[in-house]
C-alpha cells in the first residue's frame, strides 16, 4: 500500500534540503554524463528537426556553425536530417538550457552540485540580450559573443570561482527573493549579487585589466546573468526529489517550443508530452503576438522548483516586463498553494509575511483543482535568427497532467 | 495675500525636478562651503559640547585625534571647551552624516550636484559595520579604517566616478526601491548597483589588483555603501524645495542625539528643535533598550525626500532589521500620504500600484492630524566608543511641527 502524502513530502524535502553550490565552468564534453560530439542537447522533451521550430532550429544551425561542423544553414540541416549529428533533451544529461537551450561539445557549462545529495546539474553561459543563439540568432555576431562567452569570459569566472571557492546559489537566490526577483524573468537582484561576489576574485586573476572590467560589466549589466546558474541550481534540486517511488510530484517541465513534457518523480524517466502554450504578454516595439514562437526553453525548471512564476508575489515591479498588475502577481502565488505539497524553507517572501514560497506540484491537485502551473516566459520569434520579441505569461497543456495521472494509476494503483 | 497650496506646489515640484548626480570625490576643506580646519561639522540641529550625547561625543574626539589635533579624549574635550575647536550643524554647509555625521576638514567627500538647479551636497565615507566613528568608536582600529577609506579607497572611487563620468543617484534610487530598499536603513540593493557601476572603472585605474579588490569588495558587502551618497543626493534634492516663499513644506529634519530640529522652506534657515525620541526597534545580541542613545543622525533627509520609512512599503523585508511587520512597513507608508504634498513622480512602489512615495511633509498636515514623520534609524550606544546597538523605528518631538507653524503664523499671516 502506498503511503502518496508520505512519498511526496519525502520528494519534496529532498528539493529543500539540497543546497547547489556553483563549484566550476567546465566544458560541456568533459562534464556531462553522456555528451559527445555529435552530439546538441536541447530544451525540452524530446523533437526530431522536422517538428522543431524556428528558433529552436536557429539555435540547431548556430551550435553546428560555433562547433565547425557546419558552415551555413544547407549543410548543418544535411547533418541533422541525415542522423550524423543527434538531438537530445538536455533534462535527459542533467542539463538545462533558456529558450531553445542548445547545449554543444565544446560550450562551457556552469558545474552546479547539490552538496548534500551528491547529484550534478549543468547550463551553459548565459548570452545577454539582443541577437543571441538561445532565440535563434546564429549571425556572426552571436558567434562572436559566443567565442568570447565560452573562452575569456568563461576562464576568468572560474579562476574567480575557485578562488572563492564556489557560491551557494540557493543562499543566493533567498536573498535575491527578498530584493524584488521571482528568479526566473526577473532576476536583476541575483545577477548584481552574482557579480558583486565574483568581482574581488576576477580583480585577482591573471587576466588583462580590460578582459576583468570586460567580464564584471558584462556580469552586472546582463539582468539574465544569474539566470543559467540558478536553472542549474533548481535542477539539482528538482532532481534530488525525483524518483522517490509513490511520488505524485513533477519534478521537470520543459518546452522545446513546439511540446511541452514533464516528468514525475515516481514515474521514472517518462516523458507527458503536449502542443505548447502561446504565450499572453509584452510586446518589445514593432512585434505582436502574430511575431511569437510557441513557449520554449527548460527555465521553467525554476517554477518546478517552487520560484519563477510561483514567487511572482515578491516580484511585483516583475509586470513591466511581463504584462499585467501587482494583485495578478501576488495572486498567482497564492493560487499556486493550492496545486503544491508545502511551503519553501529556504525561500521566502517578506511580503506574505515571509511565507515559503509554493513547491513542489502535486499533478494531483492539478488535475483535481483544474488549476495549472503557471510560467513566466520570455517570448522568441518564430523564425529563426531573429531572437527574444517580448515577455509574458503562458500554461502548460492540460492533457500533460492527465495522461500522467493515468500512468499513475497504471503503475501504482492497477 | 500667499498661495500657501501653490508655494508648496513649487517647492516639492523642484525637489522632484532635481537630478543629483554624484560627480566626484574631494576633501572636505576645498569643497564645503565655510569649512575651515578648526571646525567640525555635525548631524541634526546646533549643539555644545556640554549637552552633546554620547557618540556624538565620541566621533569629535575621534575625528580630532584623525586630524592630529588631539591625542586622547582628554585633549580633545579641551580643544573644542576653549572654543579652539568649533561645532557647526552639517545642514549648515550643505552637508549630511549619517549618526554622529562628524565631518571634519581632512576628510573625503561624495560631491553630488543638483544637474537641475546647480546646488551641491556633501557627504563623507560610509564606513560600513562595527566599531565606526559615525556610532562614537574611536579606537586605533576606527582610526586605521578611516585612513584606508580617506586615503587608497577615496582615491580609487574618485578615478573610477571620473571614467563613468558621474552616477545619476535618483536613478539609482528608483530602481533600488524596485528592489526592495527604502534607501534608509535597507540599502541591500543600492550598494551592489552602486558597486556594480563602480567595479568595471575600478578595475581600470591605476592601483593595485589587491586594493582594487578591496575597494570593490568593500563597496559589495557594506549593505550602507551608498548611503552617504543617497543622503547628499537627499539633501541636494530637498535643498531645491528650500526657501520658496510661503511654503510650509520640512526641508531639513535631522537629529544630534539630543535634539531634533527641522526647517521649513518658507521660513529660512530658523531651526525648530525639540528632544529626540527613544527609538524602539531589535537589539543586537547582548544589548537592550537600556543601552540606546536617544535619536540621531542627519539620515532622516531620506524621510524629508520621500523615501526612508515612507517608502517601506517596498521594502517588507527590512522588517528583520527594526522590527514590526510587512502590515506595518505598508501601512506606514499609507500613513505618510495623510502628511505630504504630492507622490514622488520618479520613485515608485510596485507593490502599491507603482504608486509614487509620499514626499513633502506638510507641516500644517502634520499638526492638523496629529500625525508625525515616520523615521526607521540605527540605535547607538549611549556611551562613547562602543558603537551600533540595533535598529528600529522612532518619531519627531510634537513641539517642533506646532513652534514651525507659529513662527510661519507670525511671518506671514501676522
Amino acid at each position: 500500500m502506498i503511503d502518496i502524502d508520505q512519498a511526496n513530502q519525502t520528494a519534496v524535502s529532498r528539493m529543500m534540503e539540497a543546497r547547489p553550490f556553483l563549484k566550476r565552468i567546465d566544458t560541456a564534453i568533459n562534464v556531462i554524463p553522456g555528451m559527445r560530439d555529435n552530439l546538441l542537447l536541447h530544451a525540452g522533451p524530446p523533437i526530431s528537426w522536422e517538428n522543431a521550430s524556428g528558433p529552436l532550429r536557429g539555435a540547431i544551425v548556430g551550435a553546428l556553425i560555433l562547433e565547425g561542423k557546419a558552415t551555413d544553414w544547407g549543410s548543418a540541416v544535411e547533418l541533422v536530417t541525415s542522423g550524423q549529428v543527434d538531438l537530445e533533451p538536455c533534462h535527459e544529461h542533467a542539463t538545462v538550457g533558456p529558450m531553445a537551450g542548445v547545449t554543444s561539445a565544446s560550450m562551457k557549462v556552469y558545474v552546479v552540485e547539490n552538496v548534500t545529495h551528491g547529484n550534478v546539474a549543468y547550463s551553459n553561459m548565459n548570452e545577454g540580450y539582443g541577437k543571441v543563439l538561445r532565440y535563434g540568432a546564429y549571425s556572426e555576431e552571436v558567434l562572436e559573443k559566443l567565442h568570447w562567452l565560452n573562452g575569456s569570459f568563461a576562464d576568468i569566472v572560474n579562476q574567480a570561482l575557485a578562488e572563492i571557492d564556489g557560491l551557494d546559489i540557493r543562499a543566493l537566490l533567498a536573498e535575491s527573493l527578498h530584493m524584488g526577483d521571482e528568479g526566473h524573468n526577473r532576476n536583476k537582484a541575483g545577477s548584481i549579487i552574482f557579480a558583486t561576489k565574483l568581482a574581488p576574485a576576477i580583480v585577482r586573476t591573471n587576466a588583462s585589466d580590460e578582459e576583468k572590467a570586460k567580464a564584471i560589466q558584462f556580469l552586472a549589466e546582463n539582468a539574465l546573468s544569474v539566470l543559467n546558474p540558478v536553472m542549474a541550481a533548481c535542477k539539482a534540486m528538482a532532481d534530488a526529489g525525483h524518483g522517490v517511488e509513490g511520488s505524485t510530484i513533477m519534478t521537470v517541465m520543459a518546452r522545446n517550443g513546439t511540446e511541452l513534457g514533464i516528468r514525475v518523480s515516481g514515474l521514472g524517466d517518462q516523458w507527458f508530452t503536449g502542443p505548447v502554450g502561446q504565450p499572453d504578454g509584452l510586446y518589445f516595439p514593432g512585434f505582436t503576438a502574430d511575431d511569437a514562437n510557441g513557449d520554449i526553453g527548460d527555465s521553467t525548471i525554476t517554477e518546478t522548483a517552487g520560484i519563477g512564476a510561483f514567487a511572482m508575489a515578491t516580484a511585483p515591479a516583475i509586470v513591466t516586463f511581463i504584462s499585467g498588475t501587482p494583485e495578478l502577481a501576488l495572486n498567482t502565488t497564492l493560487e499556486m498553494y493550492e496545486i503544491t505539497e508545502t511551503e519553501h524553507s529556504a525561500f521566502t517572501i517578506p511580503a506574505l509575511g515571509f511565507r515559503g514560497t509554493p513547491t513542489g506540484v502535486d499533478i494531483r491537485k492539478v488535475v483535481e483543482l483544474g488549476i495549472r502551473p503557471q510560467i513566466n516566459t520570455g517570448i522568441a520569434h518564430k523564425d529563426p535568427g531573429i531572437g527574444q520579441v517580448g515577455a509574458g505569461l503562458v500554461l502548460p497543456p492540460t492533457n500533460v497532467f492527465e495522461e500522467a495521472l493515468m500512468a499513475y494509476a497504471e503503475k501504482y494503483l492497477g
